[in-house]
């Protein structure tokens, strides 16, 4: 994890002094974030990722490269030899807890009660509680509980 | 949070039993969870978003009217009587977890050693701590200690 971004291309930052604006000028796009889901699920090669997502191949392109320009892919020869593969490193496998969260959000509201839909479950297969933010204490936070403290 | 966003017009599922595609068709762009951010932070008005953002007005009327129609903002007069004002619904609120853990991530991967960023604090003023996923037996969970179930 002591691996940063920045010694990769970066875009002109849209908000500079806020993480979560860098966040998503870095990833904060729809087929890099299911790019990177699908690499949590293993998948390695461009053939597969463009099979699961279903991202126009010009796309698929632009976005593997700029995810490895920016320290959350790694790309290398696969083992035939014969291909590119693509695999997280350790930044990239760092989004684990953004997937995780707009899973779980999904799952709460994007979903008729009922509706079937696939599940993350843990070595166990017993499905991963939902995730809840707490301050030092312990205590959950939301919305209203916290704020912004800007530099000052 | 008994709403869910399904009763509004939604896009053509990318991926529809999948809860994090569906989450990102909803909302996963930059500019509509860089709206749910300033939101959260008490912004209303269009003139607000716009000056915090910097995004262009026909992209901000565009996805204030998404986020609207899905369920996540809820538009109405201001108290002048003159404006219209946006508010975070329930649904939108929720994405509390999804927009701390982009900042978390762009915290410790977006800035060089040192460099000043915004920090999100409790009501006692004390920086927010990791949000780490854990199992049911509170456990930490990542990449490696999960799998997708899918629907069978």
């Amino acid at each position: 994890m002591s691996r940063t971004t920045l010694s990769a291309p970066v875009p002109d930052w849209t908000d500079p002094d806020c993480p979560v604006a860098r966040a998503l000028d870095l990833v904060g796009d729809r087929w890099s974030l299911l790019i990177v889901r699908d690499a949590m699920d293993g998948v390695r090669s461009f053939t597969e990722f463009q099979r699961r997502t279903g991202i126009a191949r010009n796309i698929l392109t632009d976005r593997l490269c700029k995810l490895t320009a920016r320290g959350l892919l790694v790309r290398r020869p696969a083992p035939s030899g014969r291909r590119q593969e693509y695999e997280l490193t350790d930044v990239g496998r760092d989004l684990f807890t953004v997937i995780l969260s707009l899973r779980q959000w999904g799952e709460r509201h994007a979903f008729a009660p009922g509706e079937a839909h696939s599940a993350l479950v843990d070595q166990h297969g017993t499905a991963v509680p939902k995730v809840t933010p707490t301050n030092a204490d312990g205590l959950p936070l939301d919305v209203d509980t916290t704020r912004v403290r800007k530099i000052s």
